[in-house]
């Protein structure tokens, strides 16, 4: 059960790369470096924003209908809560190191200041690992502001190989759920969070995913998704991509949805509290800074790629 | 994984009876009841102090092994923190019902005032359901005072039938992980705990049993032990004994080894965080008692008999 994968299955900032992955690899600008995968002409055109994250160039059908839905659908539903334009500089919205092995994509999108939306993120990471292979981590998480109680919205989806997926779905709590049994009885046990992720659990590929990180078991919610997906019999990729098509998807589509209910349904929340929720808050950005992207992004992209990374994620997250 | 047994898993006033029990079933003192498990000598001797509990005479010799070496060890280390007699009155030192079908066992001894132990807690339950079939929930548990912030020992093995167990065994935390990291750090990451969670997931009849229960899903700690033991193939009665024997026993007593490091090193709280901690702590019993207790003994036993056992147990919880 517990897996002895580096990964720690968080936000994308907060996923360790493989510890394979050489030390070498060094940045570079992505504009000015030949990519396997980027076309000359994607290069030289200004990029538009948010549209090299939705490209998705490294994944399979499967997840980039889910990852484009599933941010498409986010965005639609808040976009009157959110300011139009990215808050992500063209040379962070896209950025490799100096081999082009390791790419990145990254779009935010910060709420109107009348809105309770702090931030919403998508992204992906393609690092190709020494032993030839590759694996792809994508992202979308909605952060919202201490003026409301209600959780964070969070999917990652990890694809360590073409047979080999881990999930992570959940809408994080923002308080202990032992101290407060309302908030529980309020954003677990009376949402039909439990029924999706008993759902998902039905698929025989899926096993329960324990992270390496201590810390990380407690950011998890009680009904919060944290599975391996693995197929390793014949036609193992396709079983893969129907899991995603039918179940992944549809799953993390409801679970977004019974999120979005709760936020539009959220209360502002009195100055007290929001100071609570503020202190906590700050917490979990900063130690996911701390933690991983600090020490991993350098690692993978470089340093000068990942300070400029680092500077647009810790402006956003304030931290 | 997540199963369908309405059995809570915890401890053991919080521990739900099957659905099936028989409503039917009525009270009767103890001692005016003729048992199939006690001599009539029994019977009409007073009853020592802990000598009923010790008997556990409804038990395998592992199940039995583990219990009276773990409660015996526990009560030698802390004997000199604790008040030399139990709490429970004999009629609740050993109860059953009407029909002497389910019995149940309890042994509370509180800590001196001078210490940091609010009580230490054993049980034993019977329970006979209509199939014929029984099971047998054994219990452990120290509660500190809210003038330590060290976590609450709880351990709980449940035999639903010779060859299923329930396993629960813990160091429960008193804070939010999140928002006190140093608590996290102290209590678990620097602990050895995780790898001795991870020695009995090596045992392959082991799986994580997931509770039906979102909250007590936050009670856990993240290296708490909370999982199944099935032999289903032929010598499975053997094999659940040799695991209690050779896995189960071991790991509980390494588990209350470094509990107790931890108690024995605990610093005394300020006047703040004591009234923080009495807080969270009476949430927790409150819940218990509400959740589980109110309901499910008075099913069990009827209401009189129900009566006085919760009597004693609101007395030592202060609920």
């Amino acid at each position: 059960m517990a897996m002895s994968s580096p990964l720690w299955v968080a936000p994308p900032f907060l996923s360790r790369p493989s510890s394979n992955i050489s030390r070498s690899i060094t940045y570079k600008r992505c504009r000015s470096s030949a990519s396997n995968f980027f076309s000359q002409s994607d290069m030289e055109q200004p990029l538009m924003k948010g549209q090299k994250l939705m490209e998705f160039p490294h994944l399979t059908a499967a997840h980039k209908d889910l990852m484009v839905s599933l941010i498409s659908a986010l965005e639609t539903r808040l976009d009157s809560h959110l300011l139009a334009s990215s808050v992500v500089p063209p040379d962070v919205e896209f950025y490799q190191n100096d081999q082009g092995t390791s790419q990145g994509s990254l779009h935010i999108r910060r709420g109107l200041p009348s809105s309770h939306i702090d931030f919403v993120l998508a992204s992906w990471l393609h690092l190709k690992v020494p032993t030839g292979s590759a694996m792809n981590i994508t992202n979308l998480q909605a952060y919202l502001k201490s003026s409301t109680d209600v959780p964070h919205f969070q999917f990652e989806l990890v694809q360590c190989s073409p047979t080999y997926f881990i999930l992570f779905l959940d809408i994080t709590p923002r308080k202990d759920l032992v101290l407060y049994p309302n908030y529980l009885k309020t954003f677990y046990e009376e949402a039909q969070l439990e029924t999706l992720r008993q759902r998902l659990e039905q698929v025989p590929e899926t096993k329960p995913y324990l992270s390496s990180s201590l810390y990380f078991r407690g950011v998890v919610s009680p009904t919060g998704i944290l599975v391996s997906i693995k197929c390793e019999e014949v036609g193992g990729t396709d079983r893969c991509e129907e899991i995603i098509r039918e179940h992944v998807s549809p799953i993390a589509h409801d679970v977004m949805v019974i999120w979005l209910e709760k936020y539009f349904s959220g209360a502002t929340v009195g100055v007290t509290e929001r100071a609570e929720l503020e202190k906590r808050d700050l917490l979990v950005k900063t130690r996911a800074i701390e933690m991983d992207l600090s020490s991993s992004l350098p690692l993978q992209f470089g340093q000068e790629v990942a300070n400029r990374v680092l500077s647009v994620i810790k402006g956003v997250l304030g931290v």
